[in-house]
């Protein structure tokens, strides 16, 4: 399949692919849902009102004219397909409708240059899991020793708590590095400072499409169905105010301060090829954890960092979301089989993706061993943890064996200095 | 301060109080925002329409005819005094408008008996706090024996964690069984099961009126500004599934299954005569927690059950909020100092707000000591924790030294059974 629209061949946007986001642009300044095909975006509000969407079945007026996926996505897995598949026909070689309307390209497609990307979904709950058994493990060794590295329950339990939806903020968005309480040392009393321990965590997000009543589960046959796409996500934290404040009731203040997600989601669709088996599990989970399919995506992660005052970034880990334990749909189950109820918009995180190799640790906290070793980058520069002007940037794509690439475009955020 | 409508000398709803609500009626289905007044509700979309609300400035037309306060509570505080005030002064007993108006009195007062009451705000995000000493130091007991009873933190913190905004419903909703996975036995594999040991918890919530911006904290002498008001608030828990899921990332599908809270919410205008004294702080907090004025309320708290097949609800706790260590203020202030931003309708809850006594515990966990003892009725029944078809209610009020209250109404959820 190829697109009349020129796509460079590393580009994370080919026909394939068809990301959804939310934009403006100087011209127009609501902001309005579009697509991203190479280095443009397709505005599926100016589509929609031209009437070349009008094969789709059940897509009401106006609902691509909105500042949030959330309307377009309430609507259910067979309008995300179809709307899919029709604007892939309508972006490919031989189709004229928009290739010979010279009008409608002009007031349909705008360069990415030109736009400002908007957070893409209105998120109701934010829920960030903790699905990597490399990241658990290192994290376990680093806290609790060797022989206690997993807690009794993390091989039976997508292990899981509430995140905070307000700091969700779009890619690029500076964030403040947080003040708080600290331990100052062994037996010392607390104090209040600057985060001294500031660092990122490498996750990818699953985006609800469609929920459930509240006291009916969603299956893990059926979870797929309820995802409408992914994200990257960086669940930025405050090492040394989560380490003081988390017993007995878990990560808050460490955490909430911002958490950066891509602009651009990719639906399931588009990473339905990449579907690989995921890692053996052992013990086998109970019932409505077990899964009768694939679940498990091969997509390339990585984490750059451009560490200040340097003007380059360079890549300090490789990763991939194969390696994670708990899948993405077992996750979603697990959430629900209380009968918790999930809303169109709401946000899983998978928890930090490490893979088995020191190349492939998602977070600064393992890099450097809890500030015990130095991360030298190619230029002297050492960190251990993140400094005031840092810049992070996490990506992840799925290769083809034809050549194009399934992306998720940037995620990127800078450390601004704290307020004292 | 008395009204021309007849209010009851136990009422939780006299003039002096006017909690605002969301209610529907059969003749308009349509929800909209109302006061509480005896055994009335105002219509206040009724009322600003007749004009008679005009001598608030700053009240844009239609803020009333919503299905939340949302809108309403954006205004800021001026405007939520200005407004209350306002209707204070058109139901006094000697204010001829409403009072002689025949037409707006029919249309502008409705029987509560005859209104369905909805979920009065909606939620951003719902964080949950852990501040009664006396509870904390109880849990703290029978997990961790008497020396050990408090962490090292919690002296320091007002210790959180973030809830699940989806779930909160309004009082009178049914609230399912919920299953998930329990420990069968010590060194036994977990098991699916239905929850085992069903309990409510006594809190209070409290409601952000107005937010902060990503990145700027709200001071303790800014919080109550920042606070619209006050619900009773019931924070249901599978005590069997929280001990198995809650390390290291604390309470998840031991929780998220359902939080009720009262329909209507108290104004901090309504609660400001029961200010008084906390409890003394020891050690003195970090300077950023400090505060120089009362922030403890007097505000008698009670919990009743009705017993499946019990006919009667029987009070089974009396507490007040105001033995709570933390304030709601230094709670707020807590939980923005590293930046973190509320947005209007985020709801905090206090924790279990156990007092001194036996009598005052907050839950069955700590009234049955987690399950080593029986409560028993007045009737002979029995319970350790919930059982099918129980019913629970919550309420609170204010006693004034004049003879009337400012309450909080019911808050009640029954039980259903699981869906196995």
């Amino acid at each position: 399949m190829q697109s009349f629209i020129d796509v460079q061949k590393d580009s994370h946007f080919p026909i394939q692919n068809l990301p959804f986001g939310v934009f403006s642009t100087a011209g127009k300044d609501s902001a309005r849902v579009g697509v991203a095909i190479g280095d443009y975006i397709v505005d599926l509000s100016v589509l929609q009102s031209a009437g070349v969407l009008s094969g789709v079945s059940g897509l009401p007026a106006g609902v691509f004219d909105q500042p949030s996926l959330n309307a377009f996505m309430g609507l259910g897995k067979s309008v995300w397909s179809a709307t899919r598949r029709s604007i892939q026909e309508l972006l490919s070689k031989d189709e004229p409708r928009l290739r010979d309307d010279a009008d409608l390209r002009q007031r349909g497609l705008i360069a990415q240059k030109d736009a400002t990307m908007h957070l893409p979904i209105t998120i109701g709950d934010y829920t960030d899991f903790y699905c990597s058994k490399e990241h658990a493990t290192n994290v376990g060794i680093m806290f609790r020793g060797k022989d206690n590295a997993l807690q009794s329950n993390w091989l039976h339990i997508p292990v899981g708590y509430h995140g905070r939806a307000s700091s969700v903020v779009p890619s690029g968005t500076p964030i403040r590095r947080p003040c708080g309480q600290r331990l100052a040392g062994k037996d010392q009393p607390p104090v209040f400072s600057k985060c001294l321990k500031l660092d990122y965590e490498l996750e990818m997000g699953w985006i609800v499409g469609t929920g459930n009543q509240l006291g009916s589960p969603i299956s893990t046959a059926e979870a797929k169905d309820h995802i409408f796409g992914m994200v990257m996500l960086n669940d930025w934290s405050a090492r040394d105010i989560q380490a003081w404040e988390y017993v007995p009731l878990g990560p808050f203040l460490g955490k909430n301060f911002g958490t950066t997600i891509s602009n651009w989601v990719v639906t399931l669709d588009a990473l339905e090829p990449f579907l690989v088996d995921g890692p053996s599990q052992n013990p086998t989970p109970l019932k409505y954890l077990q899964e009768s399919s694939k679940t498990a995506y091969d997509i390339n992660l990585e984490v750059s960092i451009k560490a200040s005052p340097s003007a380059e970034f360079e890549t300090i880990t490789k990763s991939n979301i194969k390696y994670m334990y708990w899948s993405i749909t077992q996750q979603l189950a697990h959430h629900t089989i209380n009968g918790c109820n999930m809303r169109t918009g709401d946000l899983g995180g998978t928890g930090t993706l490490s893979g088995p190799t020191k190349e492939s640790f998602g977070s600064l906290l393992e890099l450097s061993w809890n500030g015990t070793q130095e991360i030298v980058l190619k230029d002297g520069t050492k960190r251990q943890f993140l400094e005031d002007g840092d810049e992070v940037n996490m990506t992840g794509y799925c290769q083809s064996s034809e050549g194009w690439r399934i992306g998720f475009g940037e995620c990127v955020g800078k450390i601004e200095p704290a307020l004292i």
